[in-house]
């Protein structure tokens, strides 16, 4: 193992469960690099979990111990569970759908049940409701480290037995193609759809391409505009929009040192849709 | 000492302060491991400071040295101190009440005042209003990475020379018990109270009781409601609220994926008391 | 090299993007120490990002690498650059401002232009909207690691051809100085100017003095009090003004325990001025 676990809740960074979280993991070995991948995924989202795992987990070294704590059923009997990637990462989580994008876009091996009994803070059996720093955090950190193998997490699981959400994908158009708007650059207010970039390409659009788009809100057509295609902002005039391909390799719409999303108040998740049509 | 500096202050993340002091404490120590507890304590909160680090502490290794800045009185003739905890830890702070939970829940052994004049950044002498880079990070690292001896800090402070907070706690009532409001979990909404585990446990009070919750503010009542006592949120419908026992040994209110505190617009501290009674 | 990698972006910390690059420098090495100076610069705001390099750079040790993304033109044609200040610090970053503080106030050495043809992450020419991954994260971390060295960047770059942003800097009034308020100090609302401390010191005042401040907007009187010159916060009664210097050794002027900027709704930046006149 290279000793790296990164840490990802939604949890916050205002108070002392993160610092709980990465001493429980010290304890376990001083050697760990614990780092962190957000802590500001919105209470609850196991989506944006799943995506923002994907987003990251292609940049990092094989061996690498991802731990993703968004559980809205801590406490419940919902499955404790480690993934191994077939590039040779693990995601210690909740069986409640974080694995989704990353079985979908990176590839799932192997997924194995975490054995409470044999993998738990020792004294922390009286608590409900703090998972990851009892049970993931320790988990995590016992994995990175080599104090257990993946063997030792516990029994194998059958990839049915596992949760995964329903992801929207793509669909064609005769002249064009449709998708979802699956999440924000939170910062910037671009819009990053479910369209991959192969789809959009193969409907023979280019880099100055003038396309239609259209985005629609559970039904209701919201915004209809022809947009250039560029390369990234600085492509198009400041405050001009542009659709370009992020850095997760999906297209996007944004505008130039401005927010699409809060510019014309748009949403995501189901019941957003985009569409992206010749002209 | 095994080299972990652990950081906490009300600095907020958007500038360059927390940097500076991570830079004065490598330039002492290249090999240390400063990690960050949270710097989004409310500006010139002593009593979250002293929350916050006891929320935490008790999950790190021995000999892991505290550096907490929550310090309205930089520039005043407040002390400096450094405490040893009765587990090997080390808090290094102003003197101003930050101790005052860990003194409480966990233990303190020595105090001792920070002697300036041996102990502070070089050339900085001129500098009044960041102790936290100059004095506190400097110290800090100088302790954790064995440069000075914890006697080396400066002369031995009585216990009652230190500074500490008055806590509510909790009081017994006919039939239940009675607290304040002390913290939100902020993320989630959920209230924290005052009153410990035991206590609630020593009335009587089982998994799965309706309990009689009323939230007071300055002697008014603003919440009455019968409330489940569950293990977790999840043994409770969603948006229903449920009374649990904190990942702190305290119990709390929580409302299952919502925010209790917004719901009903409940704050924290003194004037904020609430009581658990049977139905 | 020390391998201190140091990051600051306007990327914030909702998302994977952070977590992307650290994940690319640790693949070029495993042992670098990756820190963060902030992630919340101001979206787009090149002028905010040189002055956080500048008031942390000065505490870290020599060798030391910045990796500093603020990067409106992302896609364009401005370059990238690798300066080397003269103290032994390196700042990786786009060629649009970003060093403008440090070379004023620290001074540089040597700038290489990046040469992406040998210094961008493998199968990443088709990206072209996250230079701070492909390029910056990691050339900074082959920089940090010693994989290359400074002149393996690119060619050397004339001082002329590197773009800096004007600085407002401070005027002599016949009874003061005169100043733009540069900054804020986020968290507590206080007003960091332009004006150095040497300046002031000029003007004949002192610890105790009462000094005049009046605070322009585009030429429009705004505020105008009788404020005292403080050591500290804590030289004056909560709730009352103080004029102090900042921890970089410039003017500023506060509220004890309250936000001068959110009580006076001050801003910051061009046509933002004030005067320190006597009384």
């Amino acid at each position: 193992m290279n000793k790296l676990l990164v840490f990802q809740t939604d949890f916050g960074l205002d108070d002392g469960a993160i610092a709980a979280m990465e001493g429980v993991a010290y304890c376990v070995d001083l050697s760990l690099n614990i780092r962190h991948l957000t802590h500001n995924i919105p209470p609850y989202n196991i989506f944006d979990a799943s995506y923002r795992l994907n987003q990251a987990i292609g940049y990092w070294p094989e061996g690498t111990v991802f731990v993703s704590v968004v559980d809205p059923g801590v406490g419940s009997n919902r499955k404790s569970i480690v993934a191994r990637t077939v590039t040779g990462q693990y995601i210690v989580t909740p069986d409640n759908g974080t694995i989704t994008h990353i079985d979908r876009f990176v590839g799932i091996e192997e997924i194995r049940e975490i054995e409470e009994s044999t993998n738990r803070l020792k004294n922390s059996e009286h608590s409900y409701t703090f998972h990851g720093r009892d049970v993931y955090a320790y988990t995590g950190a016992r994995l990175a480290s080599g104090v257990i193998s993946f063997e030792q997490v516990g029994r194998l699981l059958k990839p049915e037995e596992v949760i995964r959400l329903e992801l929207y994908g793509c669909h064609r158009l005769p002249d064009g193609v449709e998708g979802q708007i699956d999440i924000l650059d939170v910062r910037f207010g671009s819009l990053w759809t479910s369209i991959p970039y192969e789809d959009f390409k193969d409907c023979g659009f280019g880099f100055g391409d003038d396309i239609r788009v259209e985005i629609f809100h559970n039904g209701s057509k919201v915004y209809s505009n022809i947009i250039n295609y560029g390369k990234s902002f600085a492509d198009v005039a400041i405050n001009d929009p542009v659709i370009y391909m992020n850095s997760s390799n999906h297209m996007a719409v944004a505008i130039n040192q401005g927010s699409f999303a809060r510019a014309y108040s748009i949403g995501v998740g189901t019941g957003w849709n985009i569409t992206m049509t010749k002209k």
